[in-house]
């Protein structure tokens, strides 16, 4: 479905066009035509791979999608793939696709699966002109920091969640399966997003120092800048794996000391039983001669002995800390 | 076993012909002969090497077979070994060999132990002559695709089979006994695919960018291609090991927790028993002062308590979930 | 919040000026305008930025703060975001931000949430004309020199933390829970401190060695002190990484043996009771034909009887560590 | 011990010569001196340091043995450790070490502790001359060539352990404890290995490809092939140790399942024999109103109450699985 | 405290001087004055310091001391800060300093905090005049191959403490209490030995190959050879790390498996008592028709039954291991 078809001159907006246009303001000296499609059809896809002479394998990926975020260069035209994260209900992750074809004078963006559009991309950089007049590298730049941005909404929704995983972890009455369910789920999330981040951290490193792709000459500043976020990225989700590793150890000490707390319980309240049926059992005993038997204080100071031993034991217990 | 032999002339297939007519083909300008054989004998294998003049070393791997996946320059020729990978009974994975010798102007195959074959692979090239004029090394781009494709196969299996076990291992009423033993299998077949698939990958990488073996030459686009499926399968391996071993230690998390119940269970139904035993053992003394016992609601009232303190009791462990 | 404005001309100190005499200053050959801010407010920021011409983005960086330790080289300023970490009351770490602008003659130092200043960093400076007089560089290295020095002092809490716990850990009477309470809240502030201290390190060996950024030339063995302390922090935070994690495991370990000395104590007072419970069960059975029964020593027999076993059996327990 | 000591002639045998001979050999043009030692004492190898002009610290090393593996250049003159590895009884390895020094036209070779000898290389190096011909650098690879093969041996040894252990790790009569050990021990043996391979790997790759030293120019080929066969040789050690990893890791589980299933047996016992001791205690009570105790079907009714209320709750354990 | 003031010309002693003396002997040519400090005072560091012309920033890491082993350039002047290990009672390790200046014509060496001095590597280098006529950098070479080498002896010491907790490991009346924290203790020595060489090899890299300082010109193969002692060190720490952190899994594997066979003989001593209680019980019940009870064989055969049953089951339990 194409959204948006529209043509700049030195940042400035000329007009909106129509797909039929497009090779009339293509031949503008300094021109930038930024197609956006969303959810595109194979046909489309393929129409304006032959419009822009994209190369076939290039457009094989974009058709296909479920793709690896990659950055490949056919040529002057820069190919890349990115995957959007948009947080989803139950705490779950929305993985969606934007592809981008950047030449020297056009921009063509895919975006499929994603809630969230870029509308406010072009809005922001219609509004700065003299940035817009960079080129069509500038919109790659403005594309690729919004999405970079959006990863963060996710990367706090997973701290927010292990931190209320740490809560309860050290908390009395959570339940242990509760927690150890939760930190597989968050471990999953969290090895996508490193799927997610890391191809592209790699892909944006090479679109700064060194040597840069044509469109990007002249943005190093921006691009340093978008992948310093991703190295902010990669590095909280490396610490998250660190401590959720370290919870996972945790959990299961405190299923230890749980386990080790109910045997102390069981031991003792087992003592606690077992005085009371000795001593029952000794005066149950059918011996003839059994001078306490015949005493009548006998049955009130056997439950009496019964009782003291009881208490006794049961403040030992307490005060060693097994009840 | 011979399979095929076919010469080519700038991509269009000339004729099939015999093993015999190899050297007259070869002569042609832009000729390439493209010669298949599965399961070889030793003495195939060592005429065709003396035929294209391969060098001892890569014939005495070839004939060998089980070698680690690899590539390596014999002068102008390239030797690569890679591994096929096919899902088998059982959830098994059936692993095979295909050895590849890319000259010039010649493509010497071998295929051990696969099930699948690569005839449509040659069908795919006959029918783009365009791309089959590219030479032999369109023909070796063709085959790693293949292979490299045939892998996702065995990842996705992989991957249903971690979910299947994902499942089970949060269901109340799985065999933790099953779970570790489907987990170790799991763990051995990425082992597997990682031990097939990451030479290659390194292997892949020599084939673009850089210094690149000569028949590899103008095809730059079509090798990191498959440079990029090997990086995406590595990825998915090494989550799904890394997924692998938090599920390891979310199933043993499972057995303490199994184990935490039983003793929950085992002391609340001790103590269940406990009371009544310990009243009864009261009332079984023999004292001859005991006013409860000539009571006619001695018996009864005897009875009554211990129904109520085992009711009370079996409420408290139920509200705290050790029943 | 403007704390201080200084201009020094070959390293000696020429004024305390305003804001607005700045510019003045700035064009004095040889000169060195030196401002520091204190959780300076947007306007500020944008104000200095507009006086030195920084970078759009750097600004940004400043004035959103929360950055992530690095150096950026806008042409020939400089861009140093660091944290401070300050020990906070119950073991905690208190961490802050100092960003530096860092051109040819001049240095903008902004901190934000940061306890201690750096008031004794511009008197060291002072006091020191000749090694001032290497220029902006200088204080770079003065003001980068004293927050790793800082660092120290959290690290040795670290240190001190981890002895105690270790020491818990091996004593007997120790809560489990609370060690690897205690453990894992480390574990996080050793993930701090690496966060602020890694990114540092890298952008340090920037500094020295290769291609210097032009305000550092002459100051190589300087900036190579800094990187040296930072990898004897960056050495100690892995050894106490590594530690802990061992300690996590002997804190499991030790639960684990709890947990056996628990079973043993269990089963061996469950024998002591079973035997007179057994024995007093025997006697109690109601034959007409049991002649202990009617014997006068009979009963003092039974008892006795008891008593040996069970003194005979806690010697026993007791030899072999049960009890 | 001097086993050998053999002059060639472009490959070809001129004579088996004494020491005192080849000095007057060494001259010859083409010529090629093959010493062999066994075991050598120190004054053989200072005497043939000395004959061959080796470096004092070279010579060291060869004297005290147990070096780790390593090549050294001293001159033109190249100098390799090597360990042998041969499988030993109790599966055991037995480690051995090879020194080689390697000149433009000698080759030194000094085993000690090893079983085998290389008597197969000189024959099979003899057998081809014009391998043989390419010099001292040849003799090298073949020597290498055979060490690092009869490393394979071992390493299918270690295969075929851990697969016996896994196979009695998830069977259910093994014992853990022996399954535990064996582990512990494959774990070390696993290490040797590593030790012994991972530097000569190190080593190899420096024998082909980028600067080469004198004696192994135009042999590409061949080290090549080692270090390809090292390589496989490591990644398999790699695997082994993961898989172990993991075995102990499953060996853990299944203890625990095994402590778990004792578990629910001595609750489901416990319970069995609680209830008819239970139902004697009641009947036990002396209570004069008790009218069950004057039917004579009291008696039997009890014995089959209890019968029934076990054999209804032993088959319920039994459809849970805990008996 | 002043050891030593030697001056050197050609590897000759010349004469022991005084610290006045030693400008007069460093304006000689080729001399060489080696200056030897033992816990030297800061007056003694700055007086040489001054004397030496050394950098100010090198003379406060030597006054301070504690560093982490580096080697720094200072233009022509080598600082390099060495730790000394040395075994200490009760297998702890005794960690002193030694901080080395290197000139073209000098050595100061200060050494703080250890035992054993450098007397016997100045003996040696004495007899040695050949070698020690390649000036500074020999003396150099000297002491830290001796440091190294000191190394090694607790190394070994550590290898003596693995082993023997392994044999305590695996023998069934060891304390897993005593292992556990034994292993802990290694663990830690492992790491200050690794603190201690690791940096230290990192700087013995930068003194041959490459570029190389200027006083250890012509001295490569001496300073490989100490590069190679702490490669090998390093990898002897390394393999012990991994067989510890196994021995500490296996350990744990040891409590649960002891913690198991507890279960098993609690279970089974229980189910012995269980047994004659539960007989006992039925034949204490107090129903008027009981046959059994009038025989006067039943007494004798009640306690038989008990004493039958218990050895069956006796038996049973043993077969089965469970006592």
């Amino acid at each position: 479905m194409l959204i948006n078809c529209v043509a700049y001159q030195n940042g400035i907006k000329l007009a909106d066009i129509g797909a039929e246009q497009i090779p009339d303001y293509l031949h503008l000296p300094d021109a930038l035509v930024w197609v956006a499609l969303h959810d595109a059809s194979d046909e489309e896809i393929s129409h304006f791979g032959e419009l822009f002479a994209l190369h076939p394998l290039a457009v094989d990926d974009a058709r296909n999608g479920h793709q690896r975020p990659k950055l490949e260069e056919y040529g002057d035209i820069l190919f890349l793939v990115m995957k959007t994260l948009e947080p989803d209900k139950d705490n779950a992750i929305h993985v969606g696709e934007v592809d981008l074809f950047v030449g020297a004078n056009f921009v063509l963006s895919i975006r499929n699966r994603t809630r969230k559009g870029f509308q406010n991309v072009r809005e922001r950089c219609e509004r700065e002109p003299h940035l817009l007049s960079h080129g069509s590298g500038f919109v790659l730049y403005a594309l690729m920091d919004t999405v970079v941005d959006r990863y963060l909404a996710v990367i706090h929704q997973l701290e927010d969640e292990l931190e209320d995983i740490e809560i309860r972890l050290f908390s009395k009455n959570s339940s242990a399966r509760r927690n150890i369910t939760d930190l597989y789920a968050l471990k999953r999330k969290l090895i996508t997003v490193s799927h997610v981040a890391l191809p592209l951290h790699e892909a944006t490193a090479r679109l700064y120092g060194g040597r840069v792709p044509r469109p990007c000459h002249h943005l190093n500043e921006y691009f340093r800048d978008v992948d310093d976020h991703l190295a902010r990225i990669m590095h909280t989700v490396e610490s998250q794996r660190d401590m959720l590793a370290t919870a996972i150890q945790v959990n299961l000490a405190m299923i230890s000391l749980d386990e080790s707390n109910i045997s102390k319980k069981l031991a003792a309240y087992a003592a606690l039983f077992a005085i009371p049926t000795m001593i029952a059992g000794i005066y149950g005993m059918n011996f003839t001669h059994m001078p306490e038997l015949n005493s009548p204080l006998g049955y009130p100071l056997a439950l009496l002995s019964m009782l003291i031993l009881d208490i006794l034991l049961w403040r030992r217990f307490r005060r060693s800390g097994w009840l």
